[in-house]
């Protein structure tokens, strides 16, 4: 039996699920795949750092709270010692799920680099690093020998990126359009069916569907870091975000909604990237109102989808949850599933 | 340099497709997966049959026709000896691509039968052998050591059985509902333009996307035969056919579709299976008017879909081509890659 060691950095929502997971899968795990997860580190900037070589105990760190001392009640400190533990804690796979600036990657992107360099395997949710330095980190990946995995950076654990990579040998995709960012999704609908974008994102923000500040939503800021990690792993590209051109949804209004239907169109923020004849590769995000029947223009609420365009099945869309603490959680689980398929072949 | 030879049994649009696919695409294959293939013999009811050790010629064969004397011209026989070659052909791959007899699979699942009894792999695009015979077909396949792939059984190359057994790793899929025929599909979608059922039937027919006699489409014993397939691959069921209880659309008329539109729904033909809480699989076809926000309402025209309930993403719908020479072809060619990637892990 193998039994990889986990160290979680960050422990907000999505790790407390994925935690919540394994426990409860860690049986079926064992007899479908023939591997057990073991929890022996967490890390999160609220609670401080636990170390537990045996495994933490999972109802204690669940129930850990800043107002309770946090993992140093017990037994642990009270400062995230993410370089440490990433560092120093034998862990086989670091689960990164911090957060990231979408200008620098960081905090996220140094834990990327730290746990890659230390040669430990990498699964993270964070977009930033993957949008930003997917190359550095692969190249570091593959020096070390160890695996960096990422489906939950688009789609939460929807697959897309590893359905691209292993569902479609043997043709070619030639580009893809998304509907990737479930706020601005949601909004939409909400302005067609009248609403002006204002009370749209307040219904959004308080049906937990927006942020306090949703301007990375609206502005296309958070789709376009989804296009350049699509862009980069499906069309083989080498985009940094800043190149794609992206313009947002607040310029739309209750009149521009109006008249698309109108006209039997539907506006969607449509985020995409397409293989040019020099050989280069063409991203963008923006508005586009769709006929009724474009195979993305049925994607509603805050629900995701992606639409690869391929040589030999022309569009083929996969759709799904975008977001979501289990969800994502998923994603990660699957990341270590890929990792140890990919050891034991 | 691993080189697979292949057997095409049955030569029409589909086995057509797949040879000229090969030969435009051996070079990438090679590139991509390390293997090449060569076509060492084909029949065919119209055509006879040919073999060639070292490969056929593939401009010949395909300007092959009966009026020119079809295989016999090239050195070939004037009769399909199917069995013949199946068991006598130094072949590693069977290709059937027949037609099949949806009460008894025939002459498909003799094919299939023969191929596996004599130790060769087989891959197939009929699901008349796999929805009436896949258990039995599967034993004797694990009993010879060779595999047995049939991703264009259902959504013709669109990746969805092997999607479902490999993407989804960790989870649990607890039921599927798919638009799985595309002449009914397309019929529906006439019809909420206001043409009745023979009307839009004609249409369909004047365009191709439905055969002269398009019993088996509307009264929904095509789409039963893929929910029988799905449900045991998918769920892990063992039904037959008959189990799966089945309505088609051809007593739907325009004025259902009227009242469904003035209510915000849409009539589709939807094919589902989902586990019970005793342990066992409900199955049916029929006509369902969902509501426009469903994830198969907007799949329109021939398109078609399949989504998948899952116990932690919830539902996840893939999108795409359900018929086609090219898309079916695509999926021949998605289970040799399997075929080799399983045999070189």
């Amino acid at each position: 039996m193998t039994c990889y060691n986990l160290a979680l950095i960050g422990f907000g929502g999505v790790s407390r699920a994925f935690l919540e997971l394994l426990e409860k899968r860690n049986d079926e795990l064992l007899e479908q795949f023939g591997f057990r997860l073991r929890v022996v580190a967490i890390t999160d900037l609220r609670l401080g750092s636990i170390v537990a070589e045996e495994g933490v105990d999972v109802p204690d760190v669940l129930a850990a709270d800043p107002g309770n001392g946090g993992f140093r009640r017990l037994g642990g400190s009270t400062d995230a010692r993410n370089k440490w533990i990433i560092h120093h804690v034998p862990a086989d796979i670091v689960v990164e799920a911090t957060f990231t600036n979408p200008l620098d990657g960081e905090p996220a992107l140094s834990h990327c680099r730290w746990a890659l360099r230390s040669g430990k395997h990498l699964v993270t949710t964070n977009k930033g690093p993957v949008a930003l330095a997917a190359a550095e980190l692969k190249a570091l990946a593959a020096q070390q020998g160890v695996a960096f995995e990422f489906e939950g950076a688009v789609m939460s654990g929807t697959p897309v990126i590893r359905l691209a990579e292993r569902m479609f040998g043997g043709l070619e995709i030639q580009g893809f359009e998304g509907i990737l960012n479930g706020t601005s999704n949601f909004v939409l609908g909400r302005m067609e069916s009248g609403l002006d974008l204002g009370a749209a994102v307040r219904e959004a923000r308080s049906l937990g569907y927006a942020e306090a500040d949703p301007t990375a939503d609206l502005e296309g800021h958070d789709v376009r870091l989804k296009v350049a990690v699509l862009a980069n792993e499906l069309l083989g590209g080498a985009l940094a975000p800043d190149d794609v051109a992206t313009t947002g949804i607040t310029a739309l209004t209750p009149a521009d909604t109006a008249k698309a239907a109108e006209q039997g169109l539907r506006w969607k923020l449509v985020g995409s990237a397409r293989r040019t004849p020099g050989g280069g590769i063409s991203a963008q995000v923006a508005p586009r109102a769709l006929p009724l029947n474009h195979h993305l223009a049925g994607v509603s609420g805050a629900a995701n989808a992606v639409s690869f365009d391929t040589d030999l099945l022309g569009p083929v869309t996969v759709s799904g949850p975008g977001a979501g603490r289990v969800e994502t959680a998923y994603a990660l689980l699957s990341d270590v599933i890929a990792i140890h398929e990919s050891r034991t072949r």
